[in-house]
């Protein structure tokens, strides 16, 4: 097999674009991405093989992924974000191979425990935005996470039942809605609904079950998308929260101090949970 | 140039290992990762190239990638976690080609406004993540992650200057302890503080300042990680407040009903800042 001496030599001095390998492993990828020119930035820096954004979205079968993202949780222990990234981006790699296939799916592990045990985004949203963001630029993607986020917060999980196949905990496990994308407040709002423990197996099932929940809703959006082209939009509107609160605080508003879309709250309502924990607590 | 075929058939149809491409490609490349077996788990999924975790971390000067993470913000407006992460994985691409430069470095958009304007975790804070567990599994990235996220809780940011190379605003930026590793709370704790905008200049090239100041640190942490190896344990000790706080909310604790290592105060001390916004707000 020949290369030529151009092909095999970019200007980083490594891997050719995947659309130039993919044609050399003789399988068929209909519509595989066209190898583009290497982008640069200033410098010389930011170049990106391929050129940015340039891997290809293909549509897949939520019914087919979701099992698929459950798995992904439980293998290795790898977690929630790496499920779900690994039953979008994952499937395509199985199913079309490069460029696809090169992507290193193990770093998705750092979604477990909303980033490395620290409780911020939840793992199983994170995982669903960075596939997102693998094919579309913000102005693209933003409305997608919107979507998937807004659903998130307003849904009571888990959803999924892998019945037989269930990993921790077989059976129907009860549901709470987290008003929240943070998985601090997703998991201590469930445990404090169902007085379950955050460190029980029923806790570990449940958010099992959230990434197969959040992977086959991920690619709804994801098929949704790709069928309507640029112009596609959700259809969950603004949360009643954000968009009363953003109409004194934004740009060219009375105070501009706010960053964010999160639903205000959890955090701004000056309930229980966020009441002073530091004194008189707990309260005999 | 020759290739087997067994070498450019890989299981997954798709590109060889990184390691045997990078030998293609006439670069010496010292210490590159060796292409491991295809890892496999349950039913033929989760294969991955070159197995998990296979990407070899390499020692950067946190001098020369701080600026390159500072402009790698402002590039096509990619933000803090692409600037970071580039700042990173990318300088590694620069430095040593393969596998690194196989990776679709603008997916790290995701990160910007705290995940697609979200204001979740700080975006530079994730980008620094993602790059640890591009290269390290859990038991190792999480004392890397722990460090790096109290070290940024509790620093006045920003503290980088570009000077002259300053791409928003030139100059002196006032400072801000966020107390959390929040974009929200982060950003809106420093616009409360400074009297500054959050859709301003100044905030813009605030976040800019921080993608380099992440960026350093992150590089500090990870040279150290690599020179001690699997033994490497940070200096700072978990915040007073999740100290006290999960000495009850833990595992076989009074209270198993938490999940996160977030410093606890900003949300669940009864500040004015979670005071209940809902009711006679703004107070006359």
């Amino acid at each position: 097999m020949e290369f030529s001496r151009r092909a095999m030599l970019g200007a980083m001095g490594g891997l050719a674009a995947g659309g130039t390998l993919a044609a050399l492993t003789g399988k068929a990828i209909a519509d595989a991405p066209v190898p583009a020119a290497m982008s640069e930035g200033k410098g010389g820096h930011f170049m990106q093989m391929g050129g940015e954004f340039s891997w290809k979205p293909m549509k897949l079968d939520p019914a087919e992924c979701a099992p698929v993202a459950y798995s992904g949780y439980w293998y290795k222990g790898f977690g929630c974000g790496y499920g779900v990234f690994y039953g979008i981006v994952g499937m395509m790699a199985e199913k079309y191979g490069a460029p696809y296939n090169s992507f290193p799916f193990s770093m998705m592990e750092l979604w477990k425990g909303g980033v490395s045990d620290w409780g911020t985004l939840c793992g199983a949203l994170g995982g669903a935005a960075a596939a997102f963001s693998v094919f579309f630029p913000r102005k693209e993607a933003i409305p997608m996470v919107n979507e998937l986020f807004r659903w998130y917060e307003q849904t009571a999980f888990p959803i999924y039942n892998p019945g037989e196949a269930a990993q921790g905990v077989k059976g129907v496990l009860p549901t709470s809605v987290a008003h929240s994308v943070l998985c601090h407040v997703s998991v201590s709002t469930w445990c404090h609904e169902t007085k379950l423990k955050a460190n029980g197996k029923e806790r570990s099932e449940r958010c099992g079950r959230i990434t197969a929940d959040v992977c086959a809703k991920a690619i709804e959006i994801l098929n949704a998308k790709i069928e309507a082209g640029k112009d596609w939009k959700g259809a969950l509107a603004k949360q009643e929260s954000v968009a009363g609160c953003t109409s004194c605080h934004g740009k060219d508003k009375m105070s501009d101090m706010q960053k964010g879309n999160m639903d205000c709250t959890p955090c701004h309502s000056g309930s229980d949970a966020v009441a002073d924990k530091f004194h008189d607590h707990p309260q005999q």
